[in-house]
């Protein structure tokens, strides 16, 4: 599954890969009647350079408050997450916010102000304390190595998958080597619109705040911003970086080739985590990639790529394997881009073959039964050619999913 | 169902209701095994004063590049329409437009520029002639002062109702009594961006192009902007209105009191048809209504009450009749309107009473049964409060419909 780029290598561990890390999950029973671990923390031993991102939604949870607050000095040494409440639209939010980063830290014997908070489900809801004061304690002690996939398994809500990455790099000038991962969730409430989800990074790396921000910022605009599973952009959402330091490197502060690979590396883990969100969308039974290829501008193929996968009748053909490309014209006819519709074509590509459906604007004449074919794959990949032959690299690709019965399922059975 | 306005008297005849004034429609088999009428058309004794307005997808269907060319002199005196085929990215669309027109023009006796054309169904499929040049003709010699529902249903695609209304009204400057109707369709691929569906209206009001246009744009904006079934804006979307002059008044050619009169019954019109449009949305169960009052700008009421009901979440849990009122907060939130959250009240309204949801940003502690009950309606309105004392007259209202299990279903089984 997981999408190799050169000079990285694809290591286990998660966001306990890097030096320094471990995490842990526990069942506080935040959400009565569900049994499944609600609470996951992750730790560093040393207090680490820290960034993040958050919603752009002006209805914003208190544990993004609270986290903006604590991340003022761009440091951090602990996340603590529960889902199963939102914590948001709520009258004691940042009240439990705070309740949450003093527990860790008082269990963790390190600072309030170095704990991250987070929380998912639904929105409105009050959160009693009782469930946090019993667990984190316990939490607290039961930290691991090997607590990656335990700690992200507790923060899914509706998620069906594991999203969990991590890689090996080297940093080019001193030649040492880093590790970088993260886990993540969410599976609605997606929609590109800078850190649609949560999603928890660390590195052993070195590097100031500063430039861990921009890379962070940079990275996401590649990849978290350019998925959507269905167009709704959450409260709650947040991507996170933790950076240890304990790679024992020289101190990234500057955009230099050390920067560029640690910018790679933190691109691949965010890029694997962003398409395996897709996927997982809910109710979806398919991975849809948008290419948009030799566009007029590069935001005219990022505005192109973004419209398909959140267009609902694509979402709808594909499900059908249907090879509806009109909804796929019309996605990009009304995506905001200039172009001449004249000069596009649609090919839609599978591991059961590739079909061109248009070719300058107009139906190729394919043949239906191979195209139900190749959309019968559970990766599709629609790649538009714009054939401007001026604009080589004006180029893009965004993740989404099918809209199925399940969506509709899902969201209208999710609070009973 | 008819929404009625003080002053304005509804009628019966729809689009044939204003003098001048007839329509019919036919089985020109357009789509193959579909046995429904699939062609409509409308035409006055003489030439009117005629205005359009068009999505604005860049990726437009062939009729409306050839409507535009048109009405570039404000004038028509027919309308020729078909379903099953949306005449978009095929390869002789403006052959096969401009065919319509002149068919329609010969076998009426009327000029082929006088003729608006539009197309509704998939795109990307070619038309071939020989329906059209077989049916219009015939159909040419069938049009009644009794065809508006006629005409309605021929256009039709995945509609389930029809949609047309007509109203009486005064023009106060001469006491003269006039009349205006309409029909539309529209069920998917329906977005607030101009003129989101086909929409034909006629009038016997006497009014200069520029007015005509002006009151079109006006009306538009209150309207169909301010719908959504999907969050698609089509390729083929157009609203024409004729005016025939019919009523003997004295020409409209300024915003005077007439103007107004003649506005408010075109708004009572195309309130009527949006509204009706949202409630037959694709696979919907219920209408949903979103009022913002008391914002901080009419701007943001608007952006707010339309991400409210373009939101698939909000959507999904109002099929559900489940108070789910933390999506509403949210997609108030990404709306782009800003707004302090700790102002905003919902309430939720429906024949089955009233619950009020949230207060200054906050669950209120209400009855979950009695919220279900509200919820279970077919017609749900959502009040959202912002509170802002000093900004009484910054309201809107938009629509939009649930998201259903059918919705799925029609969209990925539509072409097959």
């Amino acid at each position: 599954m997981t999408l190799e780029f050169e000079g990285l290598k694809p290591v286990y561990g998660g966001v306990c890969a890097a030096d320094g890390f471990t995490a842990g999950s526990a069942h506080a029973g935040i959400k009565s009647g569900s049994a499944k671990d609600d609470l996951a923390m992750i730790y560093c031993v040393k207090p680490c350079t820290a960034a993040a991102i958050y919603t752009q939604n002006i209805v914003q949870g208190a544990p993004l408050t609270v986290t903006g607050k604590h991340l003022e000095d761009g440091t951090a040494q602990a996340v603590i997450v529960n889902s199963g409440n939102a914590n948001t639209c709520n009258s004691n939010g940042i009240e439990i916010a705070e309740l949450m980063c003093s527990l860790t830290a008082d269990a963790l014997g390190i600072k309030p102000q170095d704990v991250i908070v987070a929380s998912t489900g639904v929105i409105g809801q009050k959160l009693a304390p009782e469930p946090f004061g019993k667990t984190i304690p316990v939490l607290a002690g039961n930290l691991s190595e090997n607590g990656s996939t335990d700690a992200c398994r507790a923060i899914m809500t509706t998620d069906t998958r594991i999203k969990e990455f991590a890689f090996e790099f080297v940093l080019p000038s001193g030649n040492r080597t880093c590790k970088i991962g993260g886990i993540s969730k969410g599976s609605g409430m997606i929609h590109p619109d800078m850190a649609t989800l949560l999603a928890f990074i660390t590195t052993d790396a070195a590097i100031s705040p500063g430039m861990l921000k921009l890379a962070l910022a940079g990275a996401n605009e590649l990849s978290y911003n350019r998925m959507s599973v269905d167009g709704d952009t959450s409260t709650n959402d947040m991507a996170c970086i933790m950076a240890s330091g304990l790679a024992g490197n020289a101190v990234i502060t500057e955009e230099n080739e050390d920067f560029e690979a640690f910018f790679d590396a933190l691109c691949a883990v965010m890029l694997n985590l962003a398409r395996e969100t897709a996927r997982d969308g809910e109710g979806a039974t398919k991975l849809i990639e948008c290419a948009v290829l030799n566009a007029p501008t590069e935001e005219a193929a990022v505005m192109i790529s973004k419209a398909v996968v959140s267009s609902n009748l694509v979402k709808a053909a594909v499900f059908a394997a249907d090879a509806n490309w009109g909804r796929i014209m019309c996605a990009a006819g009304y995506s905001g881009a200039v172009f001449n519709p004249e000069q596009v074509s649609v090919k839609i590509i599978s591991e059961y073959g590739g079909v061109l459906v248009c070719e300058n604007g107009t139906g190729t004449g394919f043949s239906e039964d191979e195209a139900h074919e190749v959309l019968s794959a559970d990766e599709i990949t629609i790649i538009i050619d714009m054939n401007r032959p001026d604009s080589e690299l004006n180029q893009a690709i965004a993740w989404g999913c099918d809209l199925t019965y399940d969506y509709v399922k899902i969201n209208a059975e999710y609070r009973t």
